[in-house]
């Protein structure tokens, strides 16, 4: 990961592509240049606004944040071209989650705190 | 963690709250005596409708869904109260950013594979 933890995301309204899921524990190698490959892909995407990405022994969730739906569909119809040509998906994923959802609001630590309560 | 990694939730639309933190590595142990505590505390909130959450060596993400935005509006005020009365938050938090989301579509590796298309 090159990326800061936190993504430096513009004011809302914007979209937010919440993946959540669960590997099984096959193919590390494949599926860590996989995912890289997508994160790289996912940059240069039009619209693309930042990534925030955290994995445990339990689940991985990855949060991609995007201009517009616009932006959101042509990613995704790359993704899926790009997905297609690799045999792992099902080798990697036990079980997963995909949501689509529009930020409404946001809040960080330093520009409102007594909002931002909300702990992990 | 005793929840299942994937909440379990119901048909769009409804809401999320993302919360995305990077930890100082002070005090562990009165950080997760307060996280434990407060997802017991969202558990029995109205509108609760699962959670998701990952934390590696970056960053932690928490994605808290609800039924809707008053659901959250309420677990917030408690959030913040439940906050208040501990002094760890700028002890345990070097940033953090909550966004509040509605959830519009979900994919998932069974209902819809060639959709859900968007690894982590």
């Amino acid at each position: 990961m090159t990326d800061a933890p936190l993504a430096r995301t513009p004011e809302p309204p914007y979209w937010a592509v919440i993946f959540t899921s669960v590997r099984t524990p096959e193919d590390t190698e494949g599926y860590g240049r996989m995912s890289e490959a997508m994160n790289e892909l996912a940059r240069k995407q039009p619209g693309f606004l930042g990534v925030e990405s955290a994995r445990d022994e339990n689940a991985g969730i990855t949060v991609s944040y995007w201009a517009s739906e616009e932006a959101i569909r042509a990613w995704k119809h790359i993704a899926a071209h790009q997905m297609a040509q690799r045999t792992g998906r099902s080798l990697w994923y036990a079980d997963y989650v995909l949501r689509v959802a529009k930020v409404e609001r946001a809040y960080t630590l330093q520009t409102s705190p007594q909002e931002g309560l909300l702990p992990s």
